[in-house]
């Protein structure tokens, strides 16, 4: 019996290291660009799309006639679905970008409250000129959107002496106390930091428009590292350089930010270009969700994941 | 009987807020000046020393013929404790910094990482421009000193996912394991990051030479929160600028660092002014120290932190 082809981010040697062993009877080659494949296209029947790869890499998928399982790295998948043959089962990446996400969420908030944006750009001028800091510790923090990702940025908080951690979402839950969203603006006024990683909704689109950020306290912060929309861009460009807040955001709207837009230059703003899922703690996570979900494949196994 | 004068880091207004209200019997005046005292310098008993303020704030020491207890901000009082004339109690600010301080390494190790440094420089020139980032999660991490600051850095890592934290002191100890420095270059290979915060001396001087960065493995991280003559300056310049080795520093050797110092222009290096101490978290802690030390003084009650 012929092996059975599958396509992953890196060839057969790299994957034998990755997955402590290839299960028999595969036959592993890598597919790493979003509009080159692989040669053995109509053969494949398990493939992981590459990682940003976007529609581009979706547009060939009619000539993989022999596609069973698809496997995204990522866990939005709106954009796939649609496009995915009957017959062949969609897995999203959910949960592989959890540690690498809530980690940049509270580097963002540390770095915006110690001014390291501040003394990275003085550092581009030599100038060592101290500047008083907002600490983590003694606030009261926000999460608002509480998942896995919310729950992982609340892990990380655990050691940093914060005064509370109040948890918004869609539906109240208890323990732990979740609070339904309608009552974020009724605590925001003592909240000196709030986490946004609710997802995108049409409940959630604007959810910080310009009422809701006027009830944030002076000097309070703002991290996005949920989607840009969640934001109204112009109320907060308003309330950030003016002074009154400050923000930390790895996703804007528009996105990218264009270069004549007026938040890149808001001293309180700190912006990264959306790279909550762009860490080494993100590819450890994807190899083991990879080579458990071909060693079920090989099997004959359930999949994880699965979407469609 | 006339009331006793203490000089406080502010006014009476704010100290009878700050501290819950104030101790009978005391007359408070503000002392936040290095060089201007306030008028009762012949009647003040008890002293809080402005922060930062430095050798100047001594000069006047002795026209306080009445002055009983100095209390410092600071946690070091080497330059202090031989000015301080005989009968008078020196206070220092030990315990107060070290939240502010176990933060700070948290941030730089993270804005290292997740190249938020890299980002506030593209900020000023508008550039929207992902980096693939290094996690503290999975990494094997090493805190080099052991006290009350290295406990409150390991506490902050709880939630982050490391691999594994090795502590080194100068003693060896259990329950939790601490290693005796010299067993340091025996662990290095296998850290991802090592956050320094030892106390400067004879021992520590040096002690990453060139020898002990060349023991690092390629990418790691050197975070400097403690003195800058631990490392030896021109061997992490060679390491650093190679882009073999990663650094995070608060400190630096000499320091501050001069305008034409080629470390400011290093691009894997991010440094932060010495602010390890200087956010809002101190303050906080500061006053509970100060309502404590002023009430036992009041009390008759021996005080904390004396290092005379």
């Amino acid at each position: 019996m012929a092996n059975r082809v599958v396509w992953l981010p890196y060839g057969a040697e790299e994957a034998e290291q990755k997955l402590g062993g290839l299960p028999d009877g595969l036959t592993v080659e890598a597919w790493t660009s979003a509009t080159e494949l692989p040669g053995s296209v109509a053969d494949v029947e398990f493939a992981v799309m590459p990682y940003m790869a976007g529609p581009k890499a979706l547009e060939r998928i009619e000539e993989m006639t022999s596609l069973q399982v698809l496997q995204l790295q990522s866990a939005g998948y709106e954009n796939v679905v649609d496009r995915v043959p009957d017959g062949v089962t969609l897995c999203n990446g959910g949960g592989i970008h959890d540690t690498a996400t809530a980690e940049l969420a509270v580097a963002l908030a540390l770095a915006s409250g110690r001014h390291l944006d501040r003394f990275a750009r003085q550092q581009a001028t030599a100038t060592w000129d101290a500047t008083w800091g907002v600490s983590l510790a003694d606030q009261d923090v926000a999460i608002v959107g509480y998942g896995r990702i919310g729950k992982a940025i609340e892990a990380r908080l655990g050691g940093f002496e914060v005064a509370s951690v109040t948890r918004f979402a869609r539906s109240a839950k208890s323990d732990p106390e979740v609070r339904p969203v309608e009552e974020l603006a009724e605590h925001l006024p003592r909240m000196g930091t709030v986490f946004v990683i609710t997802p995108l909704t049409e409940q959630t689109e604007g959810l910080f428009d310009a009422e809701m950020l006027a009830r944030m306290a002076d000097g309070a912060l703002l991290v996005n590292v949920s989607r840009g929309p969640v934001v109204d861009t112009d109320a907060l460009l308003a309330e950030t350089s003016s002074g009154r807040l400050r923000a930390a955001l790895d996703v804007t709207d528009p996105e990218p930010l264009p270069s004549d837009h007026p938040l890149w230059g808001v001293e309180n703003v700190l912006i990264s270009p959306h790279v909550g899922g762009y860490a080494s703690s993100f590819e450890r996570r994807r190899d083991r969700l990879v080579a458990a979900q071909v060693r079920r494949f090989a099997a004959g196994e359930p999949l994880e994941n699965v979407v469609n």
